[in-house]
């Protein structure tokens, strides 16, 4: 098997730096929107067979070094008991925001083999279909991001309401959390036992908190769950975008792997978190509709700068947009492969 | 006269921290909706009397220690040939996006006097109105703020089309850049010859580049323009929004006050600045939803925090929400008075 992926969390020594892309598998592929056109986003969620054959394509196209499953991170919150829709306009829209005690005892904490097996079964799928090509990430939302798609009842601006509960009903806020972790859990280790090889908790919104709310409020949630998925023996990745202003926090969270996005210079990025951790990152997804040749010299910007890192794990700073060019993006992949290579 | 903001802003000792809000000209005052229920919100713009007007309601109802014009950054902007409508369902939209060199070459460069003389004439107004009770702040939007929405023709959530200008046509780019500074620089420099005291460069969406695109591509620009209003004897703020990963850049701009959104740590920031110059912020707005007790910690926490900086203006860390109870802004206000007199 390419392991260089996993080799890079632990941060052993491989022979080039692994490269994945968060989102490789999407609408940016015209073998996407094939099987996409036939059906609509969650029933390709639920479909194994079709979420698995979506989940390899960038492998075949991208050469990557990592699949990551394909799914959405709203679906433990259906899971949960929200009526869970996507509009094209408005994206996903989740029924009757929770924002009281009667919304979070309404929560329930999912079997995940009950109510999302359709996660479990694609998972199965995949290892038998990538017969150990490469290792398969499995992912879920990070308990405070989800917790704003429920307060909020899908994306926001703001995220007021989300706030407001935090700090009008810190002990409401709490329980809604502890829920969500205790659902987060299970989830991933239901993902690991099903064969994810390691998992990611994406916290999209950890970037709009304030350094103390995230520290004293959000964090200890974040600990809770790594711990308790470090059981297992896959590495554990933790993905805060926007992370700049709580890099020094986020680097304690016990996680084999930091995620960090574009945002952040690589350098400061990799001194702030040391050995403790492998970096995962971060260019900029804009980044792909460069000129080749500046596509080459921004990877090899941030190549240098992560040298010394315990391990790095090339990957963009965000999730790949749908209008970028297939080309650049394998251009992206081979110029990791090649740079990191000369060294 | 109240100089306790200009005297902050210029490192000098003061009996209290200053503080003004940032868009505390508006919605959230049932005296502003009142004005507003009776113009659409360009013509409240443009009307000097009215601009005027709603300008010095928070100074009454809030009691703080600045003016800010009451404004739109897009002024410039329609200024510059563009057409210029707000949606209150899409907020601005700005007819004909410039996204090649013939929209770059149609965009003028404005008299200020003569396009946006309305401008000059509310600061006038204010001035008079004012008579010397606290001072008067003016503002622009910074270029490359202003250039992404002519480029994206008004908000924006990735931004593809202005990082598509700035990989695929960098000449270009900087054209348009060009040409936006010399409009900033002459609007702001026409509003300092009108009357105000001081002068905010609103950097609203620096914080959604890459620090290496920052400091290369947009970064020498602000050094521009901040520069050439140098030569007036009024402090100028720059606020870089989302400034966590670029705050080394900006901290050389050569700005009096360096203005920081919430999600960076005030003491990280004032470690950052250092002596260079003074701070401005950065309470979450979202924090003014909260009980008045935890108003009280949260200011206290950012005014210890600041302690040994060049100078401190208190200020939300970006705009304050329509939804926030007027009693809580005042308490707000009132808390920064108290607490930091006691020092």
């Amino acid at each position: 098997m390419n392991d260089t992926f996993l080799k890079a969390c632990r941060g052993e020594e491989t022979d080039y730096t692994p490269v994945w892309l968060m989102r490789q598998a999407g609408r940016y592929l015209k073998e996407y929107q094939e099987v996409r056109s036939k059906v609509d986003f969650l029933t390709l969620c639920k479909t194994p067979e079709l979420a698995a054959k979506v989940t390899l394509q960038p492998i075949d196209i991208l050469n990557v070094d990592a699949a990551i499953l394909f799914s959405d991170i709203l679906i433990p919150i259906e899971a949960m008991g929200m009526h869970l829709e996507f509009s094209d306009k408005k994206g996903p829209v989740l029924g009757d925001p929770v924002r009281n005690k009667a919304g979070v005892d309404r929560l329930v904490i999912p079997d995940t083999e009950d109510s999302m097996g359709f996660v479990l079964e694609t998972i199965r799928i995949l290892r038998r279909e990538l017969s150990d090509r490469v290792p398969l990430i499995g992912f879920s939302g990070a308990p405070y991001t989800l917790a704003t798609y429920i307060i909020e009842g899908g994306s926001s601006k703001n995220f007021m309401h989300t706030k407001k509960m935090m700090y009008q009903n810190p002990g409401l806020f709490g329980a809604l959390l502890e829920k969500i972790t205790a659902v987060t859990i299970e989830y991933l280790s239901a993902q690991i036992r099903a064969g994810a090889q390691a998992v990611q908790l994406f916290d999209s919104w950890a970037g709009i908190l304030t350094p103390y709310d995230y520290e004293n409020v959000i964090f200890p949630y974040v600990k809770t769950a790594v711990k308790a998925l470090k059981k297992f023996d896959v590495p554990v990745i933790y993905f805060a975008n926007d992370c700049a202003g709580i890099l020094k926090i986020v680097k304690k969270c016990g996680a084999d792997v930091i995620g960090v996005d574009w945002r952040v210079d690589m350098q400061k990025a990799a001194k702030k978190i040391g050995k403790k951790a492998s970096i995962q990152g971060n260019l900029d997804p804009c980044v792909l509709f460069a000129p080749k040749e500046h596509i080459e010299e921004r990877v090899q910007d941030i190549l240098n700068k992560a040298e010394g890192t315990r391990g790095h794990i090339f990957n963009l700073g965000h999730g790949i947009l749908p209008e970028t060019p297939v080309e650049n993006a394998i251009a992206m992949v081979e110029i990791v492969h090649r740079l990191s290579r000369k060294k």
